[in-house]
């Protein structure tokens, strides 16, 4: 049976929670074609201190190159409203479809991705909420940092 | 004295070259602050098997975590027209300012940047342009999946 949008998310938030167990910025994402997950990422500011390795970016650099017949036929889960990065992570690849998390916290490139045709999914998801909420409040600065905000 | 645009564009294009000699695709980037060259950076999809290390994304992870305060005094100089993923980095991070070597042989986020407040320079070079041509014609299947085309 092909898997739910909330049974897909379940792989993004796995993930989201291994990156605050790391220490780290708790977004989490998964790469799904034809039902499968392909690849999971985490962001990794911190572990790595890296300022390109988001949920999104680290689970599309997981997944390794693929030919852009296989992204044809992706969707990206995400925890979390895709930055301006991440969004143009997204168009560069030509991914049809975005499921998010929620948007509560932190709202993202979701407008320009349905005005460049992409299907965007909002699933306003109380524990991705819960998970943002708590690390915000626990670590402002590192989040304003991840954002490129002061 | 402060370096011409097309001085900081040399930074980027010995990236490239850089780049190309280790079989990769010849595209450089510098972050530039206060007309200081604070990191380079390229394309490093063959070396690393990463779709997400352009030209402009791996110049930013070279340059590490940085405050917003930083970005907000930075030029990202490229030796080609960004894609959606870098345009989409470029604005996270809130860089004012894009030098771009050249745009005829791919034309990226320019006017996407612009319409963001972001100020884009086209130098239009002649060696940037040689690099790339020569390059998509050796390699048209490699240069297209790093631009998510078949």
């Amino acid at each position: 049976m092909t898997p739910t949008d909330h049974e897909l998310l379940a792989h993004a938030v796995a993930a989201a929670r291994e990156g605050r167990a790391e220490g780290g910025i708790p977004i989490g994402a998964a790469l799904v074609v034809d039902g499968e997950v392909l690849a999971v990422g985490h962001n990794r500011r911190v572990q790595l201190g890296s300022p390109i390795l988001h949920g999104e970016t680290d689970c599309l650099a997981n997944a390794g190159r693929l030919p852009a017949s296989v992204y044809a036929r992706a969707t990206m889960v995400t925890t979390l409203s895709p930055c301006d990065m991440c969004t143009g992570a997204i168009l560069l690849y030509g991914i049809p479809r975005v499921v998010i998390g929620e948007n509560r916290t932190f709202y993202g490139g979701e407008d320009y991705l349905r005005s460049r045709g992409v299907e965007v999914v909002v699933l306003d998801d109380a524990e991705c909420v819960r998970l943002m909420t708590e690390f915000i409040a626990a670590e402002p600065e590192l989040w304003n940092e991840d954002i490129g905000e002061e």
